[in-house]
């Protein structure tokens, strides 16, 4: 392979930028993707981490191992910090990669609308070390509401409040109110199932705003139905260590999480490119950016306008189908090829799960709900897993916790989870005072 | 149930905790488990984990789960910071927790024989976090290897010395011998799997000193034909960040792994009872405190004298044998039944796995080696991890590392594991200039 191959750099190997990698396995130029983790997560199912119920392992797959058989392509472990435009390299931590070609695909993080100072009370799950951490902080709060003598604090721990009324908040509610109320009944001797309260809250009117209509009441209805309490219409206006403010309303709680907004990533500062109010980067309909052909901005990173005047929206098969068309777009300018047709998004449909039988999904002229839904859903899922020993652990992980209703991955992990020891401090439990309950006589 | 029944305080939810906990199901007692952390730990697979073949969740299972059927047993999950003998309580950060009948079944821990300082440098494994950094650390090591531009670097970061020839140095040596140069011949373009070095340094004559002389050089001929450069009868002189000394020899390495001792947790102090000298507590043929027949010490906090002057061995099998007998003799004491008749140590054998498909067993008037071996050991130790789904679970990852050399949990999480930079600073790398090697064709 000689030094004068065209240089391609993928920034991010999520996605789109796997799918664009992939796009160029065959084309004649140097690939380097760029990415600060070693592995690629399927985001979608994060929420499943946080709630115990896979491991990380289960949803992730080595960069490495995806892109073993590209010979064109090298990975890369390396935080970016800047992209020179002038010189055309980016600036990594590992020193300058230069290229000819480059494709952005960074993703987002959280957004707190301004209120940063959410961020540690309201934590969000965008990587595996936000759902550990989650994960932790929920099972740690039932432990502490075991121990703690005073009533009211133990109230405040079990009352979990998610906000944001979006698929990933909907799956959130359900999955933290089936495991809380599951182990509360199973594991727990000093409170009871109905003492564990699950919030959503939503500033718009409705749950899963960009569904029709009809599934985001199903989804309410569903949701209500295994006890999560919705709140819709009213903004949250503050949020402390112990309590949370929706409007007038003020609800003691040590849990809430945050499924609210998004941002993109700093590539519009790196690029110095034109953003929109959230971030992302304006590109035109071949994700290049206005000027610059040999940049492209793709998935949650871009603002990419639809011929309908839409802009692409950011979920992950929209971020695929941007990164297989400008990985086979730069394919082709590489070998001097035709370039394909236009980019058109389409669009296979939304879905959103609640708890262990029951999903919305819309497939456009088609709505699913109900049990249907959740395996339709599931199927889905697991099918789209990158790796296929991911798909066999998590078809097993969720057969199992579907039969037996048992939580395989609910370990209290990590250095951040210091006991809490001011629940102790004030609080003099009487010991070995053991409430009991009849045993279950199911599954186990 | 009453406030007056007898009150059993057990610490520490380990193999012989836990067996102390079950053997008390139906006895007339109040029992409370407290441990630090919320699951059982499979600790001998622990370096699996360490090694990316396995997930935590595989090897663990929550404490409030495996007990959940005791009605008479309460779970706390709290540390404790003493034992107040005088007032007959545990003293832990939520609270104090009051007993009758105390056992105590804390662990160990490393033991770095008066050289502290080298604790960050050469971590062991004894906890679930020490082993997810552990993987961290050997993974990212191979990654700032793929990016170095310094060829002594590179060397230094592809070096992984192991500290301690017993069973979980060797077992140690040959997973991660296996891991890094599989890894370098699939997944990596810059090295070659033959300039990974894993040395194993055992400062006594040779390995497994604990089992018969002739599967201890079976052992070594098994490790060295892996390509594991054994180091017998040199202590260990020195450790810093990027060298280790052994004998008279310093060997550049950026990864030093300890193996090599271990010494018991704090129990002894706080019972302020008479130690050996790695700290364990003297017990009484019946694990009870000379001046206390009610206050027991088992696992490897004790220091048990068996009939035949050898003190009980520092492994599962005895503290779970301990535990089992302790329980019955409570049982037995709180029922007003005969005591069960003088503990003997069943000994069932010891056994060490080399790599994928090797091991020893020692079964006493049987020595198996080979591929028989890792049978063997494989079906031992799935047979005795607590909890069916995790037994499924490791079988399942098992078959599948076995027949793909696949390595299922290989990520790099965690907060500690920041890129590091300094292999960045000093070395420009020359970008994007692959080193090809033909396409592997077995496997994937």
């Amino acid at each position: 392979m000689s030094e004068a191959k065209h240089k391609v750099v993928i920034i991010g190997a999520g996605f789109g930028g796997l799918a664009a990698a992939r796009a160029l396995a065959q084309a004649p130029v140097d690939v380097t993707v760029i990415d600060k983790r070693n592995f690629h997560l399927f985001q979608p199912l994060l929420y499943q981490v946080a709630t115990a119920a896979l491991s990380p392992a289960d949803i992730s797959a080595p960069i490495r191992s995806v892109l073993r058989h590209q010979r064109n392509t090298r990975v890369m472990l390396a935080k970016v910090n800047d992209i020179d435009r002038a010189n055309r390299q980016v600036m990594t931590d590992a020193g300058p990669v230069p290229f000819d070609t480059l494709v952005v695909a960074t993703g987002a993080r959280h957004s707190y609308f301004g209120r940063e100072e959410w961020a540690d009370l309201a934590p969000g799950i965008k990587t595996v070390d936000d759902a550990t951490r989650l994960r932790a902080r929920l099972l740690m709060s039932l432990e502490q509401a075991e121990i703690t003598a005073d009533p009211v604090e133990r109230q405040s721990l079990l009352t979990f409040a998610i906000v944001g009324g979006g698929p990933t908040g909907v799956e959130l509610a359900g999955a933290i109110v089936e495991l809380t109320r599951h182990a509360a009944r199973r594991d727990f001797r000093r409170f009871q199932a109905n003492e564990v309260r699950v919030l959503l809250v939503e500033a718009g009117k409705r749950l899963l705003a960009t569904f029709p209509e009809q599934l985001g009441h199903a989804a309410r209805r569903a949701l209500e139905g295994m006890g999560v309490e919705v709140r819709a219409g009213q903004p949250v206006s503050e949020i402390t260590m112990d309590r949370i403010r929706i409007g007038d309303e003020t609800i003691p709680t040590r849990n809430v999480v945050w499924a609210a907004g998004v941002r993109a990533s700093a590539a519009g500062r790196w690029l110095d490119a034109k953003v929109d109010r959230v971030g992302r980067v304006e590109v035109g309909p071949d994700f290049s950016l206005p000027d610059d052909p040999s940049i492209f901005v793709i998935g949650d990173t871009a603002s990419a306008m639809q011929p309908n005047k839409m802009t692409l929206p950011g979920v992950a098969p929209a971020a695929k189908q941007a990164g297989q068309y400008v990985g086979a777009l730069i394919a082709a300018r590489a070998s001097g090829r035709a370039a394909p047709k236009p980019f058109a998004y389409r669009n296979f449909g939304a879905l959103a799960t609640i708890g262990r039988d029951y999903a919305v999904a819309d497939l456009g002229r088609m709505h699913l709900k109900g049990r249907l839904g959740w395996f339709f859903w599931s199927f889905v899922h697991v099918w789209f897993l990158v790796g296929y020993r991911s798909r066999g652990a998590v078809a097993l992980s969720w057969a199992w916790s579907y039969l037996t209703w048992e939580r395989g991955a609910r370990l209290i992990t990590g250095a951040e989870v210091a006991l809490a020891t001011r629940a102790g401090e004030d609080a003099a439990p009487e010991p070995a005072k053991p409430r009991l309950e009849p045993a279950m006589t199911s599954a186990s």
